[in-house]
C-alpha cells in the first residue's frame, strides 16, 4: 500500500461512548442543558477525536500551502502570478493576514512551498516540499500527473504525522496561490455535478469579463479532461492544484492521527472535499470555519455535511478564517474544563 | 434635563471621513480589497467610534446585570427564582460560562446587582446598584414604575461613564435573571407589533405546557398594560426588566462616550432595542455577537439593523456570546494595525 492507502485505512469513526460521556460532563455545568449550542459540540468532538478527557490545545498550527496554477495564463485572476512567491515572503516575515490572526489566536503559521513557480533557495522558515513548479493549464489538459498528486497528498499527510509527534492539539488549513479559486470551482462542479456558472465567483475581485473567461476555462477543463465524479483522486489530478492536494492530505493525516482540523474557506474546503470523498469518516474530524463569499463554498460544505461557525464575508484564504475559528473551538474545550458544575457552585438545577 | 436626556443629547453620528480614511488604510494592506469582509467593517467602525486612528482594546469589560422578575410566579421558567442569586455567586467565584469565555477573550467580568430579590450584604466584587428587589408581575400590571426604570437606565449609563474614565476600549453586555426571556419577548412583541406566539420560545428549556403559560402571560401583560409602541420608555416600564433597562442604559452610555459595545443574545438585544428606539444613531456604536436560538432575536436584530457574526446556536446569555465576539472585533483592529502594506511587503497590487 502507498502512504495514501495506509492513511485511509487508519481513519476510524469517533467513539460514540466518549461523545456521550462528554455531553454528560457538559450537562453538569451551571447552565441549562445544551444552552452553549455548538461550543458543546466542539468540546464533545475534540475529546472524541483526541481520545483525551482533558484535551490540550496549547499548541495550534496553521499550514499555509503555496502553489501556482497553469490556468492563470487564461486570464482568470485579478493578480499576476508573481504575487504567489511575494506573498510567501510576506508570510515568512509575519506581515500577512494569516500571521496577524494566528498570533491573535495563539497559533503558529507554517508556510509550505508545495508548488510555487519560483526558486526560493535557502529561505529561512519555509518548508521546502515543492512537488512541481505549479500545475499545468487545466483548460488544456490534466493539471497534474498521478505521481504529482500523490506526492502533494503525501506532503500534507507527513506534516500531520509531524504534528502528532510535536503534540499539536489543533491544526488549521490555509493556502496561497494566484488562480486557485478556478480549480476549486472546477472540483465542486465535477464532484457535485454543478455547472461552472453555479459555482464560480470573482476570486480576488475580477470583473464581469474575467468572470466569463474563468467560467469558460473551467468548462473547457471539464469537457476536455472528463474527471470521474466518483473518483476524487481523478478529479484532483485533472482539475485540482498542488496546494489543494496537500490540504486534502493534511486533513486525511489529521483524521488518521486523531487531531482536530479546522478548514478555512473555499480553496481549503476543496481540499477537505477531496479528503471526505476519499473517506466518509473524515468529516467527523473537521470543523468548517466560515462561509466564504465564493458561491461554490456552500455546495462544498453541504456535500461534506459541515456547518460554518462564522458569518464574516471573508474571501482572503491563507488560513485567516481557520485562525479565527480556533478561538471558538478552544472556547468549547475551556467550557468543558473550566466551568463549575451545579454541585460545585451550589446552584439548583432545572426543574422537570 | 435628567441623565437619560443629557446622554441622548450627546450621541452623534459617526464621522464619515474617518470611516473612509480607515478603509483606505485597509485597502493598502496585502490582500484583495475588501477580502476580509466584516473584519474590515469592525476596524472602520472601532476607529470612527473611538475617534482614535490606533484604537486600544487592551481593556475589555463585560457587564453581567442580574435582576429578578415578578412574572416568574406565572410559571414561565424551567428554573426556580433562587437561581438568580446563586448564579451571581457563581459569577463572583469565576465558575460560570461568561467567566470562562471572558478569560479566554482577555476581558474582565463586572457583576452588577440591579434588581435581584436577595440581600447580598457585604459581597466582595459585586457592584451594588439594586434599584428594587425584582420587577412586579407584568401579567398583572406594569413591571416597573417610571422612577425605577429611569434609575436602572442610570445604572447602565453611569457604568459606561466609569468605563470611559478607566480607558476601557470595548464593552460587552450580559445578564442573568430567571424569567427574563419573558419580558424580552414582550418588548419585541410590543415594539415590532408581533404576536406573542411569533416571538416567544423555550428560554432555558421549558416544555410545551410551560411555553403556553409563557405566551399567555405575555398576552395578558400586553392587553392589560397597553404599552405604547412609539414610546420605548413606556414599553420598558410596562413589560421590561431592571437588567434590561440597565443594558439599555449601558448601550446609550457607551454611544455617548464613544465606546464600541458588543451586544450578547436575546435579553441583551432587548435592552439594545430599547436604546436604539430611544436614539436611532445608537446602532452605529453596537455590534451584534450572535443569533440566539430564541426565535424573537432575529426580529430584534432586523429592527436594529444589526447583523450577527457567530452561528453557534447559543442561548445561555450572561454575556457569553459577547465575550466570543470580542475576539473577532479585536481581530479586525489588529488587521488594521499589524498587517503589512503592499509597499512594505513588496507585493504587486491588483491589476485593473
Amino acid at each position: 500500500m502507498n502512504l495514501l492507502e495506509t492513511t485511509l485505512a487508519r481513519i476510524t469513526p469517533l467513539d460514540a461512548d466518549l461523545l456521550q460521556q462528554t455531553q454528560l460532563r457538559l450537562d453538569n455545568k451551571t447552565k441549562p442543558p445544551g444552552s452553549l449550542g455548538r461550543l458543546e459540540e466542539f468540546a464533545r468532538r475534540v475529546v472524541a477525536i483526541s481520545g483525551k478527557a482533558v484535551p490540550d490545545l496549547a499548541k495550534k498550527v496553521i499550514f499555509t500551502f503555496a502553489g501556482d496554477h497553469g490556468v492563470v495564463e487564461e486570464g482568470v485572476s485579478a493578480f499576476p502570478k508573481e504575487v504567489t512567491p511575494q506573498m510567501v515572503f510576506n508570510f515568512l516575515r509575519g506581515g500577512a493576514g494569516v500571521n496577524v490572526l494566528a498570533r491573535h489566536a495563539g497559533a503558529e503559521v507554517r508556510v509550505v512551498d508545495v508548488g510555487v513557480d519560483f526558486d526560493f533557495e535557502d529561505c529561512p522558515g519555509l518548508l521546502h516540499k515543492k512537488v512541481a513548479r505549479g500545475t499545468r493549464n487545466l483548460a488544456k489538459g490534466p493539471a497534474m500527473t498521478r505521481d504529482e498528486a500523490l506526492a502533494a497528498l503525501a506532503v500534507g499527510i507527513e506534516l500531520a504525522e509531524q504534528c502528532s509527534r510535536d503534540g499539536v492539539g489543533l491544526v488549521g488549513t490555509g493556502e496561497m496561490g494566484i488562480g486557485n479559486t478556478t480549480p476549486s470551482s472546477a472540483i465542486i462542479a465535477a464532484i457535485g455535478g454543478f455547472s461552472p456558472e453555479q459555482v464560480t465567483h470573482r476570486g480576488t475581485g475580477i470583473n464581469d469579463q474575467a468572470l466569463q473567461i474563468k467560467i469558460t476555462a473551467i468548462k473547457k477543463g471539464l469537457e476536455l479532461n472528463r474527471p470521474d465524479p466518483t473518483d476524487p483522486l481523478d478529479v484532483l489530478i485533472k482539475v485540482g492544484g498542488l496546494e489543494i492536494a496537500a490540504i486534502a492530505g493534511l486533513v486525511l493525516g489529521c483524521a488518521a492521527n486523531r487531531i482536530p482540523v479546522v478548514v478555512d474557506g473555499f480553496i481549503s474546503t476543496a481540499g477537505a472535499l477531496i479528503a471526505s470523498e476519499l473517506h466518509p469518516q473524515v468529516r467527523e474530524y473537521l470543523f468548517a470555519a466560515h462561509e466564504s463569499v465564493e458561491v461554490g463554498h456552500r455546495f462544498m460544505l453541504e456535500r461534506i455535511g459541515a456547518r460554518p461557525m462564522l458569518a464574516l464575508d471573508l474571501r482572503l484564504g491563507e488560513g485567516t478564517g481557520a485562525a479565527l475559528a480556533m478561538h471558538l473551538i478552544e472556547a468549547g474545550v475551556k467550557i468543558l474544563l473550566e466551568m463549575a458544575t451545579f454541585e460545585q457552585a451550589g446552584v439548583t438545577g432545572k426543574q422537570e
